[in-house]
């Protein structure tokens, strides 16, 4: 396995679909809400995404069973008032190089822009790391069309506050090469728990934007079956980043023959 | 040398052998049980690997003897009650970046494959990083097929701890996508010395699991030799360590011309 | 996106130009220089570099417009009074890894060698850590011809101080290997501040290398613009280190199913 | 530039030489010992190697002129009491990574190969961290045969004090794999400063092995100028240091558009 591979389920064809990309990221706002409308409206998985430059490790499950680090695609066809198809990219890791990042957001695209992706919505959360009181939603956008849009829904421009790091930056950047224009959508969060408000709220904007209809209730549970997954991630970057920085004090035996 | 490349010894012929692997890890548990097995029921090597990806150094043994870094396989035919074959996984070392596990484990599954292996055992240690009354055996598994026949051996699901980094977990999660089904045994263990204990907790079930006989009364001379090399391998992934960090105070010439 | 690609925007025809090149580096002094002089003197773009050794992020605007990371070429033509033609390279960010910068760096002096480039300068600044009270001019060279033109416009030779780390230095080595000489200037700067200062001492040596006519009083706005994105830059770096060392008491859930 | 090259500059014509490889490492031992030997026996230089692992940047020399990053291939006909051909690797810098390292190696030993090589010296340092008052050299080789005639020559085999990382260890453990054989000796060395004490005790032990003459005593002098470059080396891997830990704090501006 030297190369990204993207494994067809099901061939789909889709009317020039609205992409939706929410990867794992801070506060676990983007993931928690994109999970969310798939569960609620139903949305089919169609394909898989395999990386060599995704962790090398697998994960655990509540029941001792074993996961693989993949992305995820799920389609969804007619929702909403306006009857759009739908793209959604979901999974348990992001690549973890930057020429990794580069190589599996060009594959995505490639299948997005094979199934006439023209609008993409990246979802993430932006960490204050001070507690918030009023959950705002920040965003950024390819051009002044999409941030008129997302301005008069209540989001906040990111302005000057830095860049927007990893897929949810990229497929955006990229995607402007192919003519495809959206906006990243940022729910405010302290960022150290699975912040189920962020999520409410940058959902809530989603859904008036694509005039969807989602019952965001619901969310709050999905965020409390999340938060038994933390102490489990917690350790295992622990134990990732004991193995790469390979402390001598330590006992990690990898050299010895 | 820029691939990895796998140098075949013997043509050998298997029947659906048990794919065991062991490569260094946490408390040198896999590995200690692994070459220990290999060794009793006289296993025999037939292929090598060596990777670009593999630490760029050498080992040098106590007589001054330089061995290069490698993994390698062994076989062993009919053994015990089942009169199953079998092919090992065993070495000196592991690859040091994502994509270099990824290609390596593909290549590796590539051979257990055309060996027709259907069943995979990854053996590892698991750290407390505290002292151990009675050892455990932790595991986790491919499916509720496999999780059932490790509870059955008195073997404690790994379920709310994290994931399994390196070519323990990644030959498990990579191997399902090729119809290969399996589990990871991990000998509970403080982490910080060669286990001799943890290795024969785990051997004990595994030997039960799959109707072999091995005595592993010799394990704890095994484990007493690699003690020996210890403070080696301490020593050298400090002055890994120092190569990789290139602290600027210490004399690390490789700059001047 | 496995490889750097060039998009060219626009055929031209130079005849021998001069190659300059200031890409993001120390105080920001090169590139305060390099994008004056374009926009002083009207340089037209004419071709894009993407690459996936470049940081896998986007930058926001302050109008939160989101842009890609490049690299950009400029020609102008007959110009100064010796009627020469100029190759610019500029944009916002440099490749990460080893690897990359060399890939990036070989594709860069192929266009420029299409073009007939004999002769380099690349622009940076100088960190001494330290206030400066009259900003020198620190040059290096790649032959005795260039030190000595250097020298006659009061550049201090760069003796025993170290080499030249990035794009600055590489296209000057790589060039050579190409029959094309040149110099680096740099401005001295304390390094912690965009420092126009030092970008207008070096721009004044280089406009009379060149024989060039550019009004550098304006450079003082131009880095107060630059300013105004500073605080921007520090977070987002702050968040990409972050991110990289993947600290597991901070809530980074990249690796959550 | 995606790969390392080899330029070759004279075709030449070796009767099996030996090929003694001292590239930088600890303490400037092996490299000292090395470029002096070329000096005192007139090798001539026939190849060059440039890699994208090499570190991206250049040198600067006392004039302030520009220095690639490069290894060089020397060689030397019917030298010594024996008339044996030599081949002689030295230069600047190591491979950054581990694939890198493998990479250049392999096509060193490919050169190496194809000009009869079937014994390699590679020479290094071997850091105590305190100070010596009377060298050893220590030693590493590749089979017995060679570890004998090292003990005859008062070297003492390095057994319990870990293994050989880079270029030293590597083209010893890889030729063995196309038939190579041969030793690593090692200076023993503070390891703070360019210790020409070492690099005398190594070139003695190597001389009488080689049945070569050559007069140490100008290795004071070329130890004396190897100092006066040191604080460069030092400052140059802090700025490398800073460049690739992009402390937030600090203003390295690459990411600004």
């Amino acid at each position: 396995m030297k190369k990204t591979i993207i494994n067809i389920l099901e061939e789909v064809d889709l009317n020039q679909p609205i992409f939706i990309e929410a990867l794992p990221g801070i506060g676990h706002v983007g993931k928690l809400a994109a999970d969310h409308i798939i569960d609620e409206l139903g949305a089919t998985k169609f394909a898989e995404i395999y990386s060599p430059s995704f962790p090398p490790q697998v994960m655990v499950d509540e029941e001792g069973i074993i996961e693989t680090m993949k992305n995820e695609f799920y389609y969804l066809k007619s929702a909403g008032e306006e009857e759009r198809d739908y793209l959604f990219l979901v999974g348990n890791t992001q690549g973890l190089s930057p020429e990794g990042q580069y190589e599996i957001c060009g594959l995505i695209l490639d299948l997005a822009e094979n199934h006439g992706v023209k609008e993409i919505y990246t979802l993430g959360g932006l960490a204050t790391g001070q507690a918030v009181e009023k959950t705002k939603v920040f965003g950024a956008a390819t051009n002044k069309e999409f941030a008129e849009k997302l301005k008069e829904h209540d989001v906040t421009m990111r302005s000057a506050d830095g860049g927007i790091i990893g897929a949810s930056g990229l497929l955006l950047g990229m995607g402007t090469l192919r003519g495809m224009e959206g906006a990243c959508l940022m729910g405010e969060t302290p960022g150290y728990f699975i912040d189920a408000e962020a999520a409410k709220a940058m959902l809530n904007v989603l859904i008036k934007l694509l005039k969807l209809e989602v019952d965001t209730e619901k969310l709050d549970e999905r965020a409390e079956e999340t938060r038994k997954m933390i102490s489990k991630a917690q350790q295992m970057e622990q134990e990732m980043m004991e193995r790469m920085t390979l402390k001598p004090g330590e006992e990690d035996l990898r050299y010895i023959g």
